[in-house]
């Protein structure tokens, strides 16, 4: 399977029983800050917090019966760990997820509450892909990769096409890149409905596997990640790191303080909770402004699962 | 003049070219944390961050050429001052804020970003009154008092009628009182759409007055607010003491601790910004829970100006 814009279509049709169609937010005072006019899509307000239950339900209504009847798997604590939960309930089939030791409490209770059964292992890459492949051989359930899985692909993707069919014309779209699941599906999206438009990636200065792949033109996988986008620190995929090179993405550091600063302003401005994974693309329109002067910017605000209690500023 | 719906449906005509249609949002958590099914009026997302821009654009834009000419004036260094200079800047008119000494310098700040001129005055009720009355005076602006203005009275309940059109049918209204402007246009507004609606009004134990006034039947005005809710420390005012009596407003009261936690509620789970204000709703829901036990509920969320650097948990 290669992937297309027709995939992205089946995706938004199978997933909208299901899935919220976000609202488009923009404001006047972030526009004349930054000097671009910018439509932000808020994937804060999608189910389960974020974005990533498009995929995660678009990669669990693609399978057949009989594959579904056994569950589905994964390894991820964060954002994609409870929306495979959810995505699952949709269905009225198993998930399982596996969790590392000292996981944060808050989220493992979020995928407990979506009614997964939980699979506590070691906190190393190893363990957790060993415990997930475990899990798929003993109970038959379908492994769900948060960001490799062409269906999680085609899924994230289904934001973007919203934004556009909502927006209009735009000539630049920018999204968090993280494992890069979102940037592919996005750039796919958007490039289906709008062939012009300049596909650009926010990701962290501390976890800026993506930005040095592009730039040595090898998938650059030795980086330990250091930021506050807890939702950023994953190595990105073959496949991800090959959508970028098709759609020619241009990868966009920022540093934290710089999407602590965004993150401010989005709540003071906009006036919606979003967490520091989503703040980055406001972040790199303000640092990287001479790319953005005079355009019609979309920019996906992933999600909005964020510590209250330790918020950057 | 006694105000009527005609009025309600008035005021919406006239601020539609210049005022949002906030969106209403639901939250499945919310619901079953309050064992009832909740709109929530998001005024959080009104020009300049709060309903007090729906009832100042209608008074603004009620005014004759010939009166109009001269400006407005008002005392007041919240969200109505901000909020009336907005819609001055709307018609092109000059707009007069008397701010006290000692104001918090950004609200300050965003009054003199719409264009109002500034009259600074000593921190006391009397000082501002005589300031706000000489500026009239001396250069024939109309006086829009924040809270006993008809028109801002009429203007205030759009955000009701907008709620209740989109929402279909609801057993109740809660808003927040504070000098009773909201509450007595919402009254107006839903009991006009649905007279079955029973209305409520929710307020910070520590500036109770409506509650006190309800419970003795005579308008209470000697009480000293102490909350966290700014929005609401002002002493209410006959014509909405008379509203509230005219259309049986129950008034319920929340402690501040029970405020902040709303708020935070809000924030995580609704995924917006709201200040204390507005936050009181939802504290009253879930305190006198069995008021609301399985009715469609709508809640206005007055608004999110909130102090980012000082959140109330």
């Amino acid at each position: 399977m290669k992937l297309a814009f027709a995939d992205i279509e089946t995706a938004a049709r199978r997933i909208a029983p299901h899935a919220q169609v976000t609202p488009v937010l923009r404001s006047r005072s972030l526009d004349e800050l930054a000097g671009c006019r910018i439509a932000f899509k808020c994937e804060n307000f999608q189910r389960a917090g974020a974005f990533k239950f498009r995929g995660a339900c678009n990669a669990v209504w693609a399978l057949a019966d009989a594959d579904a009847a056994h569950g589905v798997v994964t390894h991820s604590s964060g954002n994609h760990g409870a929306a495979l939960a959810l995505a699952a309930k949709t269905r009225g089939i198993a998930a399982h997820v596996v969790v590392p030791e000292g996981a944060v409490a808050a989220k493992v209770a979020a995928i407990r509450a979506y009614g997964a059964t939980l699979h506590v292992c070691a906190p190393t890459l190893v363990a957790r892909e060993e415990a997930a492949a475990r899990i798929a051989r003993e109970t038959g359930a379908v492994l769900v990769h948060p960001f490799t899985n062409e269906q999680v692909i085609a899924g994230q993707g289904t934001a973007a096409l919203e934004l556009l069919r909502e927006a209009g014309e735009l000539d630049a779209l920018i999204a968090p890149i993280g494992g890069g699941g979102l940037i592919g599906g996005s750039a796919i999206a958007a490039k289906g409905v709008f062939p012009p438009i300049r596909i650009l990636a926010a990701e962290p200065e501390g976890a800026a596997d993506a930005f040095e792949s592009m730039r040595r033109g090898v998938r650059v996988t030795d980086i330990v990640p250091d930021t506050i986008c807890d939702g950023l620190r994953a190595t990105f995929g073959e496949i991800n790191f090959a959508l970028l090179r098709e759609y020619g993405v241009e990868v966009l550091p920022v540093s934290d303080a710089q999407t602590a600063a965004a993150m401010r302003l989005v709540f003071e401005r906009l006036k919606i909770v979003i967490e520091p994974s989503s703040a980055v693309v406001l972040a790199a329109i303000l640092r990287h402004r001479e790319r953005f002067a005079g355009l019609r910017v979309g920019a996906i605000l992933s999600g909005g699962n964020v510590d209250l209690d330790h918020l950057p500023w």
